[in-house]
This record gives structure tokens, C-alpha cells and sequence, in this order.
């Protein structure tokens, strides 16, 4: 059962704490960190691993434990907003995986933390037990300074652990996310209007396409106009909808797309759905993939 | 190293033997049978096998020697031309296995039938060891019934193997060959002139794209004109080339693509190259997919 996970951890300033906690995250076979950063504004660091839920699951929460152990928010100082030690746990279905596998890896890991380390953990996103609790920003309204208050308040009782913040660790929210998809496409303009227009269209807060964030930027080095997209749920919305929508605003505008850029990774049957579409493949399925064979 | 393998046996009618060489194909882990079928007016069986290059030769070498017991060429009609029990076996490279990696597989394949089977074996298409025996057809000019006469030309002395071809199997050609892609692309007309024109553009024989074979007929079913489509090599023209090359030009016939359809399979990278070329995305490396790096 494959499974992503994007930890994002309240310490992005002291590199032997980050180290410690890529050190956890990559020591079990089974399980690849994939890629992680640290931003000292932001005081957070994000790693990204994939493997198999177990080795995923054993590793997490070594990492988990190091954190509590090493990071104080009681002294946390950072422009992101956050509520623990570890702030977030995103669990995301590769492959065959299902959201359903997810949801039950999200609660017994959850169940672990609160028992284990008793930490306050709340379930979130696709793995909330309640309507109020899926978005995210939600759940870290008030931040960790609020939660002694917030917690009083019985919508918030935590799903696992305590039933207050932890001194030292806060509390951690922990849900089941699709995969995300980051792209952006350059414009022929140096209009940033343009961007704003299509990013306008095509995001569904102002009534365009579902599972679709976007907003339109100015690119100063390259000295064009960018429509930066955060494409939340491919499944839902397809890819090349997507770039369809933008090359048909761009359009109307006079303008033409000069390129796309993919941030960080993409899922292989994402792009390989965008290549039957446009090739006009009629019924095509993954299993006339060679390799799906093998 | 993963290779396709693509022999085909000079036996299409007598079911008995048709699965005495399926069952020896699909016989050893680490090599998969993924398709075959037989032809009783060609008189001839194709097989499809891919996996590990030791265990594909394994079980070819095994099927080569049943067939050398069980088929007369001797006894053989059939309308497709053939030089012997086993006509052609060719080598395709998957993955990250090389061209090279083929030739010498193939090579010391052809070696093993020659010493141990005592057939003759001549290399062809990328193995080829003359530029006059590049060419399959070439190699299988005379067929079976004239190689007794054409091996005593000096320039078709077998790669391996005895100087005569043998009484019951004759000869084989083994060759090494890159992935073919075969697809379809029907279009909004019934008149099948457009389809040839448009086949006569794009196919190399007469002027067109590199790796490019192709056929204009009529699909009497459907009612519609068809562009039928070998792509010998997708390395050298991708799959998005030939498919807007046949856009451009139905344009020009005022005619529009219905749909495409792909027969058999396609290498995932052929697919996933199609996508990013549609969706523009700058610099895009496999190495960008979520599952190569797991």
C-alpha cells in the first residue's frame, strides 16, 4: 500500500534539528524522502517521503517523537501560522491506493500519537469526523498561543490524545489529502492584468473549476506575466481542463501561452491522461501502458 | 536489463503445437507472456514475451527447440514468406536497456542456436552484420524453399551456425528492432482519397517523417476513412509529431480527427512525452515523475 506524506515541522533555523529529523525520515528501507526544505521566515520545514504505509507510519512517528523531544512552542517564532511541534501530517494514496486506505492509516496513526506521546491530534481534511474540522485553516484558527482557550469550545475536542494543548508540543492535525499538482504558465504579456483575469476565470473560489487555486503574478526576471496554478485534486479536474481553460482566455485576450513549468513532481497516470487526451485515444486505459505489463 | 521479445514460428494451424510454445514461453518467473496469436492463412503464430534478457532467452531458446522438433518446413504453406520454423525473433530494448545491450543479447543468442541447435542464424536490422542484410525482407528473400542455393552466395553466409540450412527448420533471422507503436486516426470523412493523401504525406517511403509507415483505408463498419500508422521508432519522430502532422494536413482537406485508437501497446515514456509536450512544460525529465523516484 503506497502512500505519500508532507510532514511540515515548526523548526526551519536550526539546521541540526532539521538534519536530525531527515536522518529519522530516510533511515527506513521501504520508505524514500523524496525531497525536503526548510524556510528560516517561515520557521517551518517540509518533507516529502513515499513508500510503503507501514515502513511510512514507522518512520513518521520516530520523527514525531524527535520533535517533541527537541522543539520547544513555547519559544516559536514564524510568519506561518501553526499549532504544533509538528504542525501537519498529510497522508495522499499513490497508485492503487484508495482515500479510504488513507482515512484508516490517518486514524490509527493519529490513535498512536495521542496515546503514545499524548499529544492532542486532530483529524482533518478528507479524514475529519466533523463538517467544521476539514479545512485546515480551521483547525489552526488561534494557533498554538489559542488552543488552551480553543479547546475548551466542545466543537474542539481533539479526535485522539488530551483534551489540552500540549506545554511544549501544541497540538498536530493530521488528514488525507489527493496529490497536489503546482504548474504554472508563462504568458506572451507583460500584463499582469491578463494573468489576474484567467487566474480569475479559472480558479473555482471565484466560480471556475473545481479542485483548481490560481492567481496571476508578474515574473520580473523573466519579464512576463505567470498564472500560478495549485491544481488540488487531478481526478476531479483533469490536467489538460486546466490548460485548456488558460490557452482559451489567453485567447481572448490576444495573448499566447509561452510555456509551463511543473514544481516538484507529478503523478505518472496524471500526465499520461494528458497525452491519450490530446492524441484522441479512444477508450484508453493505463493498462495498455508496456510497462504496466512487466 | 528488460527486453521485449517478438518471436514468430512457422506454425498457425495445429493448436497443439500453437500451445505447447505458449506454455514454454510463459513457463519461467522474471518473463512474461503478455500476448500472442496465430494466423492459419499465414500459417504462422506471433508471440509477445517481455522481462529479464536471461529469462527471455531462457524460454526462447526452449520454444526454438520445440519448434525445431515439431515443425516440417518441409511441409509448410503459407502466405506470408518465411525462411523457417522460426522465421524472426526480434529484440526490443525497454526501459533503460540499450540498443547495444540488444545487439549483444542477440548476437550471443543466435550464437547458442547455431552451436548447440545446428541451425543456421543470420542477424538482421540493428544486429546486422552487412548493410545488405539490415533489411528483413532482404534476409527472407527465397524463403525457405530457396535457401539451399542462396546460402551458397558468399554474401549470405550465416552469422552463426552450419553452411546449409537445415532439412526441417531451415533458417532463422535474429534481429535486434526498437518499440513499434501501431494507432490509428480516423477521420470526419467517408472519402478514403484524404486518408491515402494523408498517408502519402506523412509516411517516409514517400517523402515524410523518419519511422513513419503508413495507409490510407476505408473502415467499412464505421463508415469512416482511416490514417493507419507503424511507428517503427518514437525515439526519432515522437508520437505528438506524427499525430499533429495528420491534424495539419486533414485541415487542409477541410476534414477534421474523429478519434485515434491504439493497437496493442505503448512504452509509458511515449505517452508521458506526448502530455508534457501538450502542456508545454519547460525542460520536462521523467525523473519529474512521483513514481520513478519510489
Amino acid at each position: 500500500m503506497l502512500v505519500e506524506c508532507v510532514p511540515n515541522f515548526s523548526e526551519g533555523r536550526n539546521q541540526e534539528i532539521i538534519s536530525g529529523l531527515a536522518d529519522i525520515l530516510s533511515s527506513q528501507e521501504g520508505c524514500r524522502l523524496l525531497d525536503y526544505s526548510a524556510d528560516p521566515d517561515h520557521n517551518r520545514s517540509v518533507f516529502t517521503l513515499a513508500g510503503e504505509s507501514e515502513d511510512v507510519a514507522h518512520v513518521l512517528f520516530d520523527a514525531v517523537a524527535y520533535a517533541l523531544k527537541n522543539i520547544d512552542m513555547a519559544q516559536h517564532y514564524g510568519i506561518h501560522p501553526r499549532i504544533g511541534a509538528v504542525d501537519v501530517i498529510p497522508f495522499i494514496p499513490l497508485e492503487d491506493t484508495t482515500e479510504e486506505d488513507c482515512i484508516g492509516l490517518a486514524k490509527k496513526f493519529g490513535k498512536r500519537l495521542g496515546e503514545e506521546l499524548k499529544i492532542p491530534v486532530y483529524l482533518y481534511e478528507k479524514a475529519a469526523t466533523g463538517k467544521h474540522r476539514e479545512n485546515l485553516a480551521n483547525v489552526r484558527k488561534g494557533e498554538f498561543e489559542g488552543l488552551t482557550e480553543k479547546m475548551k469550545n466542545k466543537d474542539w475536542v481533539p479526535d485522539f490524545g488530551p483534551l489540552k494543548p500540549h506545554p511544549t508540543f501544541g497540538a498536530v492535525a493530521v488528514g488525507v489529502r489527493p496529490f497536489l499538482i503546482a504548474f504554472n504558465i508563462n504568458l506572451s504579456t507583460q500584463d499582469v492584468t491578463v494573468a489576474k483575469k484567467i487566474a480569475h476565470t479559472i480558479r473555482f473560489s471565484s466560480g471556475g473549476l473545481p479542485a483548481v487555486k490560481a492567481l496571476g503574478i508578474f515574473l520580473k526576471k523573466e519579464g512576463v506575466a505567470q498564472v500560478t496554478i495549485n491544481l488540488t485534486d487531478y481526478r476531479v479536474t483533469p490536467l489538460w481542463q486546466v490548460f485548456d481553460l488558460v490557452c482559451r482566455e489567453a485567447e481572448r485576450y490576444g495573448v499566447a501561452i509561452l510555456e509551463s513549468e511543473l514544481i516538484g513532481l507529478i503523478p505518472q497516470d496524471a500526465i499520461i491522461g494528458c497525452g491519450a487526451h490530446y492524441l484522441k485515444f479512444k477508450n484508453f486505459q493505463t493498462d495498455r501502458i508496456l510497462e504496466k505489463r512487466l
